[in-house]
């Protein structure tokens, strides 16, 4: 088909110039047409390679339940502009409908899922699969082709408004749930072609993005290729091995040039090294961003093009590809091979047999899914963090119970960042699932106290007064990434104060990690009362609230736990779940001490003079409802075992975690670094021994050239429950390779010139 | 001489392993005796290579004015040892002395210096050069050899305690300093010879230790190669350009591997690329560290010595190379070469015909010109960063003025670390200075207020009612590095109180930058009366205390402006002189907007959610007692020329700091650079035309390739009075090179593999 293309209806190919909610208008009866804009689009072109976001619904876009299209219509409409699209191309070639579905499509009646930090709390890739699995359906039955998926950016500071986007500090559990999202979204293909029911995903950003300075978003990295490649690079080549169909370049530079301008990354590593033959995409205006360097905008697509970017988001860059080409910035065999790359895609999802949703097979998935799918995930990224063992779960003696705080009767704070408006009721808040839940005897008053932000305090002696007459204080406090206002309701249901703070989400960093000053005082005032106070953070990211540990009886997180979080909540409080989640980040005690990961290298570094350089909670960390006694790990054959058992009163699930700590090693080695896990759920009393494999994706490492791979050296193997306790457990060691270790000629080893 | 010595005797060429006070011992006569320590080392390697810290005084040696060896009596100490170092040695090899001289010989009766982040403030290499001179002199006249100085940190974030240390945050900057304090100590040697007064230097410290992850000391950096490259290199590069003896290789790894055992570094780029022929040092007890990864120190002093390090310091590693060369753990050529720079050093200091003091010819230097180099330099470290043209200089109506706070009335904070005790009487702090110089009709009121840390707010009331009879209340805050108790004295030249406190120096990093809490009570409670406060900072690094600037009619830093610091604070307060000081690091608002480097990467990023990105005060900042006028730059040759006028009301000097702003190039670039600076003193009224010669040294960039060169492109050159003027100031584009720039084919260019 190449051959048979012009240069025009190539670079046509390549560009994703618009925005998908101004391709269409709804008219006054509901239904939907084509706007000019498009008309434009497809003329110039000849046809269009991709529409970016045509389902896109929230502030920005303007698509709401008026404007937008739902679940009813989103097939019809995106029939009408995919005839169009192919009417408009003299070789019919359809164009590829790219969707934002950072954790569920970000469409009108689109399920929420937690966002990817309360999907790290899990540690579960099964359940994220299905979860992911079910999202891609979704996507698919409503006309959308391609999802762009957050599964790249590994959090490395807190005051990145975006760390809700990421899985995880570390990169081995981030690599499982990448490999996991790419697996859920496209299913099996042993003939290459997309399932009905299945996305092709675009992981994004590729590379480095979790790394640039002070948490500034889209900001410069000085990331050292070292710190690419054992910490922001694994997740990456976990996704492609995966067989991720795409990723998508990051707005940051990577050792001085950009990633959609770096060749290095982008062909090098990616193809080169790595094998990659999928489509690569730059960000949102990334290809234009280069005309900084070259100048113009055309050199800059010819930058982006010759450096490994297919496909661009919004750019001017790339309409001037047939210019690029005829001035001879960048050659036709490149232009090509980029091409070949888009329809390879379009071709792979059947397109071009059947492009339009009538066309297709598989059935609308189940809303009701998505919803369990949804708690299921919230549930298991609730995290205990702190308990006295005196209040949870919810005692049958407790009869008053006060629902406290900015996040405790509303959903907004909920959702997190790239979330569509949602339908009125949609949603529990963790009032609305107390209510439901709480045994019949159960009292339950809920005052606000104070608002997300700001220093009103007026609110706060309601909230004293409702602590005060209760025997249990539930006060949820913490961030926002509520983009459009959204409505706190009282008690009694009535509309309360629009919520139109966010501190979170893309774009909003921070550089002080503590909450809002109302919420401090409240945190203050309610916890003075005397009444055990249970204080649930609800957040995108790891707040500064070292306090709350001290004064409160117990300290859950649940990230942004989606909609029915709420409920999750409610389940665990009362004891109907066992608290899932473990920290996939370690929390900081301040924002003077970052960075404080708990796999940073082994310096032996004891304390800043005012501050412990130790994170107040360490990667790994979550207590549960029951205890654990971990034996020592012992070695067989090729495989650690441990035996563990259920020492409290309750069935409970711990999540065994295998940590190596590199002793004989040709680089200086990390503390610790998570290689292995696995739940086990126990009932009081069970003992059971799990047995961890060791292979390639536990012993390799990144060596002195850069290259992955398993060296010779000693280790020593340890399994706990969190990052922490492995500090202190029982190690196991183990030679790999052959080289002795002792006595070894440790002349330097080769490694690439500084 | 190599090829007749034993493997023994050259392995203790390359050991420094004794502290130098550990050798002698002083009886109660005040005469000096050898230990059995210095013997049996001597013993031990049938000689010695070098001794470290003979001279050194401070809590850590317990050397004082008891116990250790003053002027008088250093030479003769320093004979004494070498006596019988040579006759130890069977080919009479005598040692070299090492010493600490970060700012001003660490000695008893050394002269201090302030300290190098005051020096970067005076942007005056020349100045810095004779101080330089005057304090090898010092050394070299008590029977030191060898000079440990701080010159290749870059300060990039303050948390860091050592951020005293460092001469600026800028690679240009830190570089004409570090190339002055190598000219100044070494001086010209068209023999390769030193003469008497001069002392070899050993640059510290190789490379990167400005980029620890968190300021956390010794810590792991996760630097870049380009951030390595652009902004911890050049100081270096400058140094060894400059002919420095040695450089010290420092504690944390570069990409992977502690910079002891880095051959990529030492090997690669010090002796390959750069040329270098002089010594390695490591740093103490860094060999012995790499048995981390070694499994023993035996082959942790392999590896050190096969990756360059030439000698050691405290390590046990050092002491097994004649087993390790032995074993085969690293080869006797290597060895030996690192034995010949050894002996070389001591032949350029000309130790084999004349090993003591007595055989030397040059003069001991005058005191009283290191007083008046040292105050000097204070003198232009004093920097003005608000002024609200109300109160400074002290006008003639002033009558009376309250000196408070407590950095006021003692010296001991104004030191730095790495200083010796001082003599009582040394010195003059705030109040001393304002006494001595003030008009004899002004009244001088001084009150503590409170300590330096610590919550006691009893103090205030005095310093309040001070400030509310006066007309002027100069209040002195700040941090410390004061390691030895000292004593703080009353008004009445009374003890009051220990000085026990240290928020600075070396393994003093702090998370928050804020000052004690009874020094921010004391600003708020004396600013409150009313009375116009102008507010000093005495500290190591640039504390986060915005609200200083709010409330005080002027804020100025002295950084530890040395022994003499109060004499220059109180004489520019005066108006005796102007303020010299230029900012050498940025001032941040709050930790957590860290990093605030003025040379940070173009990228547009705007600011947190709450806060700004922006420093409270940028590089290149400080105000004057006039005004002056830049013209637009123009380009005449190879020469940028800018007209400078003094448009105030006094003499005044401005240092006109030329700044490039890349266009067209092939790496992202940063905002700006700092590439030439120049101090013009002008009087009202009068304006100089003063040119910058275009050279590699303005011009050069890091490529792709990570070689620096001067490579096509554009740039602006913009000329100002600190980095944020440079950002408005009408900007002259350049054309470098030959490749056209726009039209150009961008094809990604050759970079290393990542």
């Amino acid at each position: 088909m190449l051959s048979r293309m012009t240069l025009r209806e190539k670079a046509g190919q390549l560009n994703q110039r618009m925005y998908g909610w101004d391709a269409y208008r709804r008219t006054p009866d509901g239904a939907f047409e084509l706007t000019e804009a498009l008309r434009a689009e497809t003329e110039r072109f000849a046809g269009l390679g991709a529409l970016y976001g045509l389902f896109r619904a929230d502030a920005w876009s303007g698509a709401d339940h008026t404007t937008g299209a739902g679940a009813a219509h989103s097939a019809d409409l995106a029939d009408l502009v995919q005839r169009h699209v192919v009417d408009s191309s003299r070789l019919g070639i359809p164009a590829l409908f790219v969707e934002e579905v950072p954790h569920g499509h970000m469409a009108l009646d689109g399920t929420v899922l937690p966002v990817n930090l309360a999907v790290g709390a899990t540690w579960d890739p099964e359940l994220y699969e299905r979860a992911a699995a079910h999202a891609a359906a979704e996507l698919r039955a409503r006309g959308g082709h391609v999802a762009l998926v957050s599964g790249l950016d590994i959090a490395r500071d807190p005051r990145w408004g975006r760390t809700e986007e990421c899985f995880a500090e570390d990169p081995y559990l981030a690599a499982r749930l990448t490999e996991a999202v790419v697996r859920g979204m496209q299913g099996h293909m042993p003939d290459g072609l997309f399932a009905d029911d299945k996305a092709p995903v675009v992981l994004k950003h590729f590379a480095g993005q979790g790394a640039t300075v002070g948490g500034r978003n889209s900001a410069e990295s000085e990331l050292g290729l070292r710190e690419l490649h054992e910490i922001h690079l694994p997740a990456a080549y976990a996704g492609v091995r995966a067989g991720a169909a795409a990723v998508m370049a990051a707005y940051n530079e990577v050792d001085g040039m950009p990633c959609s301008g770096n060749r290095a990354l982008l062909h090098g590593l990616l193809r080169e090294r790595w094998g990659f033959e999928g489509l690569v995409m730059a960000d949102g205006l990334a290809v234009d961003a280069l005309a900084r360097i070259t100048g113009d905008k055309a050199s800059a697509g010819a930058l982006a093009l010759s450096a490994g970017v297919d496909l661009s988001l919004w750019d001017e860059g790339f309409t001037h590809l047939q210019e690029a080409v005829e001035r001879g910035l960048v050659g036709e065999d490149v232009l090509d091979a980029a091409v070949s790359r888009v329809l390879s895609l379009k071709f792979r999802l059947g397109l071009f047999d059947r492009p339009y949703t009538a066309d297709r097979s598989a059935p609308a998935p189940v809303a009701a899914r998505g919803r369990a799918l949804s708690t299921a995930l919230a549930r298991g990224a609730v995290t205990l963090l702190h308990d006295d063992g005196e209040v949870l779960p919810v005692r049958p003696t407790v009869s008053r119970v006060a629902v406290l705080g900015p996040h405790a009767g509303t959903t907004a704070h909920q959702l997190g960042d790239y979330t569509a408006p949602q339908r009125p009721g949609t949603g529990s808040s963790v009032l609305d699932g107390l209510r439901r839940l709480a045994p019949p005897g159960l009292a339950i008053r809920h005052a606000r106290g104070c608002a997300l932000t700001g220093d009103d305090l007026s609110g706060i002696p309601e909230a004293v007064a409702a602590a005060s007459a209760a025997d249990l204080a539930v006060l949820v406090l913490g961030g926002s990434s509520a983009r459009t206002p959204d409505t706190d309701f009282a008690a009694n249901g009535a509309a309360r104060s629009p919520v139109s703070e966010m501190t979170c989400g893309e774009g909003v960093d921070l550089a002080g990690l503590r909450l809002g000053r109302a919420q401090h005082a409240l945190l203050d005032a309610v916890t003075a009362t005397g009444t055990p106070t249970v204080v649930v953070l609800v957040q995108g990211r790891p707040h500064a609230v070292p306090e709350a540990a001290d004064r409160a009886a117990a300290l859950l997180t649940a990230w942004y736990p989606g909609p029915w979080g709420g409920d999750a909540i409610a389940e665990v409080l009362l004891g109907h779940a066992e608290p899932g989640g473990r920290l996939p980040v370690s929390v900081p005690r301040s924002v003077g001490q970052l960075p404080v990961h708990y796999n940073h290298k082994d310096t032996g570094y004891r304390a800043y003079a005012d501050e412990s350089s130790e994170p107040l909670y360490s990667f790994g960390h979550g207590l549960t409802y029951t205890t654990f006694a971990y034996g020592p790990p012992r070695l067989a054959g090729h495989t650690v075992e441990v035996d563990i058992s259920n020492t409290g009163q309750r069935q409970g699930r711990t999540v065994a975690q295998l940590y190596i700590r590199r002793l004989l090693t040709p680089v200086w080695p990390r503390t610790l670094e998570l290689r292995a896990f696995r739940s086990v759920d126990l009932v009081p009393g069970e003992c059971r021994t799990v047995a961890f494999p060791l292979g390639a994706d536990q012993l390799e490492q990144v060596g002195a050239d850069l290259e992955t791979a398993v060296l010779p050296g000693t280790l020593e193997i340890r399994v706990a429950e969190s990052s922490r306790a492995a500090l202190t457990a029982v190690p196991v060691v183990l030679r790999t390779g052959e080289a002795a270790a002792a006595g070894q000629n440790f002349t330097a080893p080769a490694a690439t010139p500084l």
